[in-house]
């Protein structure tokens, strides 16, 4: 049985501000949930329906379960047809990025990414392609939307995502900065070496002019067709995929 | 002033069986609307507010124009901003697909795709990498479905999409048939050859298990790192992508 208050706090969770105000997120489903329980992240509590309480309970972390009904969870859910659960998830304190972590691989960087699905397709796909750090501009779209939370498919647990200035940020990289703009080098002859960021842009409008002169090597995913553009998910993708490719060849 | 019949018209072309039944279906914005004018599809009505009629008419089709206001713009668009116009184009008849045709490069199999945006970005992503046949099973997502053209962003002017029951079809299509399966060889290093079917399955599912068998290669995105699986239109794209690849190294 949900409270009134917390059908308000749970519902209020759609708002960034209220995200903010109380430090929680939203995940709904058991499966998404479970990735949370096996990763640093501090569940606070998880609303199950009849015989749907989360079997894999880490034991080192305390969390309130609470069940309530069907009618309940499609209450609060932004879901068609929710699943079993939905869960209150704490927001990670935000910490000082690691710049001597910028060292060993390579780091996603998202200069104002603004759609929800497109946002929680790049961490997905980050996470197949075991890349663990996205930073991004202070306006790329709010992680714990639900919607990009939903769209990560329970990745968020696995992938560390920050927002900063990205002009300080990358200025005091000190590594190799790779970005995805027009006519740059060919992705496919690209050598990306051993690590560096890779920046791609906003959806409409690419990176940002202030953002362009901090780029040591633009690199172009070639166009054989007609399409003007491609989704910045996809360009991710592919930039993750040629980052993979060069281990197999 | 659109009148009562053509809004009604307008907004029964969201439902496939009302898209069927009047050989319509809708595009929005003047900047989609003018691929679809350059194009063998065939215009209908081009509804635009004050001061936007499009510029490109191809004088050899008749387009009827008319101009509406913003308000009633907004009452049958699909859009939360509706742009400039919105059009109705002719569905065309479906023609047999040419078998002889599917000698030269490559073609994409959709097996039960079901997410409109998905659907929309692998055909975006197919016209980018100059793909531009479609093959798909009769219970993909219908392609006029306005989120899918939305979601295409004019590419579908572009790019052959038909359906058919895919069973009869790759059992008689005659060329190699890759399919995108876990546990297959390693795209990075496969060779896919100079022409041939790249089958891709549903979001949940995968390929269904009747159409397995007649994969003859299949093929994996290797996993670096924890997610269970890709997008369908990320992974799209990365088969995309490596056939592409081939060609510049």
């Amino acid at each position: 049985m949900l409270s009134k208050s917390q059908i308000s706090l749970l519902t209020s969770l759609q708002q960034k501000k209220f995200r903010r105000e109380h430090g929680l997120f939203l995940v709904e489903g058991n499966k998404s949930i479970s990735e949370f329980i096996d990763s640093p992240y501090s569940i606070h509590t998880i609303y199950h329906t009849y015989g749907n309480a989360p079997k894999m309970l880490n034991l080192s972390q305390k969390i309130n379960l609470q069940e309530i009904s069907l009618n309940e969870l499609q209450k609060v859910s932004l879901l068609k047809t929710p699943a079993d659960a939905i869960a209150t998830i704490r927001i990670p304190q935000d910490s000082a990025i690691d710049v001597s972590n910028l060292q060993k691989g390579f780091s996603l960087v998202l200069d104002g990414v603004q759609d929800p699905g497109n946002m929680g397709t790049i961490i997905r796909t980050a996470d197949w392609f075991g890349i663990n750090r996205i930073i991004c501009s202070d306006d790329t779209v709010d992680v714990y939307n639900p919607k990009v939370v939903q769209a990560t498919m329970g990745s968020l647990a696995r992938v560390n995502v920050s927002y900063t200035d990205l002009r300080t940020f990358i200025s005091k990289a000190g590594v190799p900065v790779f970005g995805a703009l027009l006519n740059g080098n060919n992705i496919y002859t690209t050598d990306f070496g051993t690590h560096g960021l890779i920046v791609m842009g906003n959806e409409g409008n690419g990176i940002r002019p202030e953002i362009q002169p901090l780029i040591t090597r633009s690199v172009t995913i070639p166009r054989v067709g007609a399409a003007e553009s491609l989704n910045v998910g996809v360009a991710t993708a592919i930039f993750c995929s040629e980052l993979t490719a060069k281990t197999f060849k």
